[in-house]
């Protein structure tokens, strides 16, 4: 019998260790839990790949010096209901909240905000700023750029970033939609999930230097990623729009750097040689959900929506439709419970930042 | 030799008898000639879909009294840059630049401008509406919902429509970079065209009435058409995300019928028997790109995007990577020298219009 490859630990411990580890880089006490809350909502929401695997690239980043411990996130212009934030090379995770925040309070003053960021870096799950506008009756949007993984169609270098849009409506008994996707075939993680165990990824995913189909996960280092749609036929170049769209309102518009020049987050990563701006970016957007339609009809119609897609009839092998936002809430479900499994690598890291910080783990 | 099944046409003279046929229908004459003008610019551009082809539906639509020729298009509620519009059941190509407009003065004064509008119907091609924010330094998205045709990840009923997304930044010397695309795998005429050619459609297109993958294209009126992204390996819940997205912030938000209960444009298709609405819904957006960055700045940003992914390594097979927009530049060009070629049951139709109208063709 092989032994369990999981330990698993509440979520809550982890997130108080993430918070003490920010604190040792000098981060102040109320960005350092805001930052900690980012990683372990990823964690508890099973988006493992976005939570406290992340913390050793922050730790490396802070060790050298290359993030901010106390940014001042400032607006640098403006008008009205739309802004563009410097970051102050602060943590994504300490940016984000507070660009995200000056979007929703523009949208209270304005009816909608919008700010694009520059001058940042990783900012966690994109879904975790569309949900914050739910608390305030707003339609939550998030977006990011990052680092060159996605060959545009029809090219054969890498030229994008797995680019996610998050959008959130709230329901009124019901749940929220939520949806937060990468604009890639599949999200980086799915490939080096593969390379761990050794495996094939499906036809789609990915192709080699020379531009031709592989499913060798190896190959996305020197070939690239797939964008959503794939293929010519099957609308890869769909992918590749949306993820320029990303690109261009985080990135082109803030003055941070886009396209293949966004710098990589973790340190193995090699940087690009040239720099067309500051960090990588961000784009934030709220509305005011009572400025179109009462707060409360606007929310029975998404539970309508919710019931009828539910009550579509599934496809052969599928018990139901889902609604976006199911799986990271049925995850949720069971790690507030049973807590967050951690596979041993994690677990090393974590270690071996507990020895460098002397924080206890 | 076969006969060239195609009859060209100059654009103008078919944008005059466009609007032409939209005034004998009572259309006011500055209504009439914007229509025709969202129309035009469709075929100019090789959207064959959605431009003259669809007049004889539009001429259906008025014979039995469903458009009302004079709607009074207005804001029944708003907060600064924000509203909700009510089409008054008037053409599509009318409502749309009306409350695209409101959206742009929105913009001229707060920054931005976003409309939800509802009581509407087909609106044309998504880009016109974004392009025409680029005349004003904006940046301009458009999204609008259509009548049920594609299925939800794992479902078999047709839920949504082919729900297409467009947003628009403008170059400082190159053309505009537009991004205009169907949240389907592929517009619904591609699927049009493979039926009347009598071929096969590729794998990934559409499903049958019990689920299973088809190459039929007449399979897609009982089956349906598969969102962007084709099977949850390749990403197909993405797609369906991102129409869900289109779906709420064009019909949810404004009041318009969504998903299933989204009327159909043309009368050959079977209305659903419920309505939760009313007609269907667009939404729209501007954003001042001054109140981001200086106007000129940015633009050559894009130049240097342009520039910079046009550089891109191309795929074995092809010339270069393409710029979001550049398929339509390519007819454009064509087609405003050489004319607009119709198929013979386009010809067809426009001369059963003449008849019925008097307007001469």
């Amino acid at each position: 019998m092989q032994a369990n490859p999981y330990t698993t630990y509440p979520a809550a411990y982890l997130k108080e260790f993430t918070a003490q580890v920010f604190m040792h880089f000098s981060v102040g006490e109320e960005d350092a839990w805001q930052a900690a809350d980012v990683l372990s909502k990823a964690d508890i929401k099973g988006i493992d790949t976005h939570g406290i695997a992340r913390l050793k690239s922050y730790a490396d980043m802070f060790s050298i010096g290359r993030i901010n411990p106390k940014p001042n996130v400032r607006i640098v212009r403006e008008k009205k209901s739309i802004a563009t934030v410097d970051g102050d090379s602060g943590l994504g995770l300490v940016v984000g909240p507070k660009a995200n925040n000056i979007a929703m309070d523009k949208a209270a003053q304005y009816g909608s905000g919008w700010v694009s960021v520059c001058n940042t870096n990783h900012y966690g799950i994109a879904s975790y700023y569309s949900l914050q506008a739910l608390e305030r009756d707003m339609i939550g949007w998030s977006m990011t750029n990052s680092s060159k993984i996605v060959v545009p169609l029809w090219g054969i270098e890498r030229r994008l970033g797995t680019n996610p849009i998050s959008i959130a409506f709230p329901g009124y008994k019901n749940p929220p939609i939520v949806i937060d996707l990468a604009t890639s075939v599949v999200a980086f993680g799915k490939i080096e999930q593969a390379k761990r165990k050794g495996e094939p990824v499906p036809k789609g995913w990915i192709m080699d230097e020379q531009g031709n189909a592989t499913t060798n996960p190896d190959d996305v280092f020197e070939g690239g990623l797939l964008p959503l749609g794939s293929t010519r036929e099957l609308g890869g170049h769909k992918g590749y729009a949306l993820s320029a769209m990303v690109d261009i309102l985080t990135a082109v518009l803030s003055g941070a750097n886009w396209g293949p020049f966004a710098p990589p987050f973790a340190l193995f990563e090699e940087a690009p040689k040239e720099s067309v701006g500051k960090g990588i970016g961000h784009f934030f957007g709220a509305m005011e959900i009572d400025g179109f339609e009462d707060v409360d009809v606007f929310k029975k119609r998404i539970d309508h929506w919710i019931e009828v897609f539910r009550k579509t009839k599934p496809a052969p092998g599928h018990d139901a439709v889902l609604i976006p936002g199911d799986p990271e809430r049925e995850a949720e479900q069971i790690r507030t419970k049973q807590g967050v499994p951690l596979i041993q690598a994690v677990v090393d890291d974590l270690i071996g930042i507990s020895k460098l910080t002397g924080v206890k783990f």
